[in-house]
């Protein structure tokens, strides 16, 4: 007994008979005697239809009337659940973001939870009433609709998890769990049966796909047990938690991959931390992802900068260096796009030196170039050419032997 | 110069083309120095496709459920306009109907304004932007979505004039104006200049479609001037204002008709004007709206009552009665569906004796029978069968020459 939030995404509600099958399993969680708040996220396509209307109508649609326009979605969804979930005699309150009092900073398209206004659902949970929230959207202090950006339903049903002192949160998606990599793309990838936080959130910031990395960035600050699982198959899911008392003989646990990379070169500018600071400050002003980032000094005094982008936010990036030139001290800037980041994510890797060394001959010995490096305690990202992705994601998952059968110690 | 609010159809912004229509409309009027508001209603045919979707997961839709679903309609069009106007170079500003301060009671379905709250919309007219409001929706005092019910979005744009003093409501449907009854069936029936709220009403109660009837009150009580005109073509509307100067000699004004009604029947009342104060009062407390009510009494001391609803609210309706048969003293009841409303309306009809019976003679002379009859100061309303209703109302059309050319006196 106890609560537990359960998040539901796009595909799980897709369609009549998949809100009818997520239903049946809000009613399995119910009937063992729990609270239940669900989160769910737009049907299917939803999102995407929205936004080609909003592109026949805009060629640079107003980030709050997207806001306005995408946070539709998810109202959808939430009323046909609990319309669903009442036609089985269950009681059921749908809740939209502001209606939930999930606040946000003022930021359109990618804002942040500030804070979860609970008095609501839980009166709704003492009445015994199952409370259905749209995911993706919040609200601001004066009243503007916000979304929460790409994932932001994993974020929405965490920071739920989180407010609500939930028992645990559980993930429903198209995956059965975790895996050792994509297995869309690499036949042999596994299912892991615990993850810790940290390994989780590298590979969700390295383009896992299963959850989004606020989502568990969240779930480790306020140490939420998160479990991924599939809303279609019945099977254990993927644990994600403090400490992985299992399987901890593993110096790489996955490989991560994402493609749709862009290099950005900065060229001429004097040594001196102050323009480099001022280049991401005002990057980050602009809400662009900056991701890996090298510096190197040269003879004559000038300092070569390279940052890793989404593609996507080329044109931004490059309307900003160009508009900010004179005042960031920059000579000129060059791009590089169709570029992929394939990395390896382990706790072990702290205290098992050489593990860089074998990734980077992996990719050497299979004639993949390497166009930029990161590191941190637990993973290796390298940077090569998009059409080198799968082949060096599988080399290195094959090296690591990552389809070995796990062991319980 | 002063403020404008417009209000546009699930027609008017039934597609992409259809919008960007709208919004040259809109800047037409901003273009005149106007400050201005619009309101919307969903796109097209989206509101059917919601409930159908919605009748899918549950047979009886709750209706807190309904409200939330049906609501993001008018979200979709608001941010589209805003949008579509934004990429057009001008300032403006998307509203749902909670952000717009547009509280309502707490019903369900069919909820009644009580207030608005135009602080904020003041504030974005004041800094020359253009506020595009959701219609057909509210909020209640405690933040639970509601809807307006059929024709809401009239009623939220006459109420928004009212609150914002607005110089003028136009409101653009997918007629030129209001006619002597409804061009689709009557071929001969006239636009008209002018027509007072009264008269409108009366139209607008009988069903001639044009504009909702609460909508009219509003405009009424409120003495908002109000305008309806074609979306698509550039003519002259009709406008509705409180003296109609023109056509002063005119007694028949229009000719209404609706179908999809039913006469309920109920036998073995005592006397007693309690019995009919409890049926009504509890019928109303159920929101079943009964339009011509007809009694009378017998030498038994019975009272044989009959009165009139929509077809939809039939099964309710007999629910209702059976439930409260011996609280009612009810013996039993009959009903009889496939019936329909014929009405004429005229603002003269007061000082003219004898317009009601040459409309009776007009019906005996083309043999259609009056199953009930109901008389207002300008109106004389005749339920006949439904198969009849277009003929009975072709033959009081030319019966009272409605088709004749205005004449400004």
């Amino acid at each position: 007994m106890g609560i537990i939030v359960q998040k539901f995404g796009g595909t799980s509600v897709g369609n009549v008979e998949r809100i009818k099958n997520t239903v049946n399993r809000i009613i399995e969680e119910k009937e063992k005697g729990n609270d239940v708040v669900v989160v769910v996220s737009a049907m299917g396509k939803t999102t995407d239809q929205l936004v080609s209307l909003a592109n026949e109508l805009s060629s640079y649609p107003a980030k709050r009337e997207m806001d306005m326009l995408l946070s539709t979605g998810e109202q959808v969804t939430i009323s046909l659940v609990a319309m669903a979930l009442i036609d089985r005699g269950y009681d059921a309150v749908s809740y939209t973001g502001w209606q939930a009092g999930i606040v946000t900073e003022a930021v359109h398209g990618n804002a942040r939870i500030l804070e979860i206004r609970t008095d609501k659902i839980k009166s709704h949970l003492e009445k015994g009433q199952i409370v259905i929230v749209a995911g993706f959207q919040g609200v601001t202090e004066e009243g503007e609709i916000t979304t929460l950006g790409r994932g932001g339903s994993d974020t929405t049903s965490v920071a739920l998890a989180a407010a609500l002192h939930a028992d645990r949160c559980i993930i429903f998606t198209d995956v059965t769990g975790v895996f050792t990599s994509d297995p869309r793309y690499i036949p042999n990838a596994r299912k892991l049966q615990a993850i810790s936080y940290d390994e989780m959130l590298e590979l969700a910031n390295l383009g896992a796909g299963v959850l989004h990395a606020r989502a568990v960035e969240f779930a480790k600050n306020f140490s939420v047990p998160l479990e991924v699982c599939s809303s279609l198959e019945k099977v254990e899911g993927t644990f994600i938690e403090e400490e992985v008392a299992v399987e901890k003989n593993l110096i790489v646990r996955g490989v991560a991959f994402e493609d749709a990379i862009t290099r950005v070169t900065i060229f001429g500018l004097e040594n001196g931390f102050r323009n480099l600071s001022d280049i991401f400050t005002i990057l980050a002003d602009h809400h662009i992802d900056v991701d890996i980032i090298i510096q190197n000094q040269t003879a004559d005094n000038k300092t070569y900068l390279s940052f890793s982008i989404k593609d996507k936010d080329l044109k931004d990036t490059a309307d900003i260096l160009e508009f900010n030139k004179a005042r960031l001290g920059i000579d000129h800037f060059e791009t590089e796009t169709g570029l992929a980041k394939v990395s390896i994510i382990g706790s072990g890797m702290v205290s098992n030196p050489g593990v860089a060394a074998k990734m980077f001959q992996v990719l050497a010995d299979n004639g993949i170039a390497i166009k930029m490096i990161s590191t941190s305690e637990i993973k290796v990202s390298t940077v090569v050419d998009e059409k080198e992705m799968i082949r060096a994601a599988q080399c290195l998952h094959n090296a690591f032997e990552l389809d070995a059968v796990e062991q319980n110690i």
